[in-house]
């Protein structure tokens, strides 16, 4: 059985344990404390030497990183149901639009640059909170004229895809940051339409064992 | 005829320019003048409402977003020589690598974020480069320790691939940021490999259109 190294509030975490739900692929989770600093261990950093979660672990051993990378090998591996499109205009514009939270939203307002700020330049609660209310919303807002152009209950399909599996985790750090989600009723209705949906509900943060209890 | 809206400096066009080089794919160039706004403008942004560069705009008026989108399509378009190998766990690594770059370094480090901090954080030129430097050498560091478990000339293959088309924006980057890559030597020897190819000397920014003359 594979590893999912990871932890319970990392967005990308959420990511992968979506993507596996959707497949139904079982996994062993492995929790990475965050808090504690695993993630800066010396027997973490052999896994990943970036120092982040998660990291897939192969039966044999091999470490797959970065979690859009985690769920190209999944979808090449486990085919149905396809978390990406055949079609490669499609395709592209679904992974364009999951690359807007996944390297120019959830980077810049992860905690490491949100400890960069707090400590290199004297931000406090609030000062982290509008970092990343600003960096979420620019890309919020820039993916809703994106959705308004599409009819369909997820972004541009009728199953969740790619772009699900990064949008539901996004809107879980919004909620934690602040953000005013009313100015994006389109990914509203996408971000209703996933939590409906059992594969949804058992990747969420709190379902997590390595969650606070009584969440 | 393809046209792609870019910037001669910017590390994303870069990237998309790259690839079409090695694809042999020629397109008619769109200068974007960052240092004039023109991103920001109502036009542009018809084109990408999050007001980035580069698009790729196809034949019909289609607008391909996102460096790593818009390669994913032109390799599934053009397929000869591939940016990514057809193996799912290589294809995953070069993935990994790339992501590295393109959601780990560059987004963090690009002038909207630095604007932010300058005009938040009164940062000045100094503090800009500070802040760019240092996730550039957090990227690179983890980068470097990858690409010692290989013996390939290029990152993992034996011809350049995706991640050589992130790779080579942004050592310019980081030349430009002072960075110190003597730190790297195998993320050097692979930037050395591909400037002696014409296809990454034809992509440089300074020998684009829009670069300023005598550069």
């Amino acid at each position: 059985m594979m590893t999912l190294h990871g932890y319970w509030r990392s967005s990308a975490s959420y990511r992968v344990r979506i993507a596996l739900a959707l497949k139904g692929v079982e996994v062993s989770h492995k929790s990475v404390d965050l808090r504690m600093g695993a993630q800066r261990g010396a027997d973490y950093l052999v896994k990943n030497p970036q120092g982040y979660v998660p990291v897939l672990e192969l039966e044999d051993g091999t470490m797959l990183r970065q979690s859009l990378a985690i769920m190209d090998y999944l979808d090449a591996t486990f085919r149905e149901p396809g978390l990406m499109p055949g079609e490669a205009l499609l395709r592209s514009k679904i992974l364009a639009a999951s690359l807007v939270i996944a390297s120019d939203i959830a980077p810049i307002q992860n905690s490491s640059v949100q400890n960069y700020i707090r400590a290199e330049y004297g931000q406090g609660d609030a000062g982290a909170m509008q970092w990343a209310e600003h960096w979420i919303s620019k890309g919020f807002a820039a993916l809703e004229q994106i959705a308004g152009e599409y009819n369909t209950p997820f972004l541009m399909t009728e199953h969740p895809m790619l772009f699900e599996c990064c949008l539901i985790p996004q809107v879980y750090n919004a909620r934690r940051f602040g953000v005013d989600m009313s100015a994006y009723p389109k990914l509203m209705a996408i971000d209703a339409a996933c939590r409906s949906l059992p594969e949804f509900e058992k990747a969420k943060p709190e379902n997590q064992a390595d969650a606070p209890q009584g969440l």
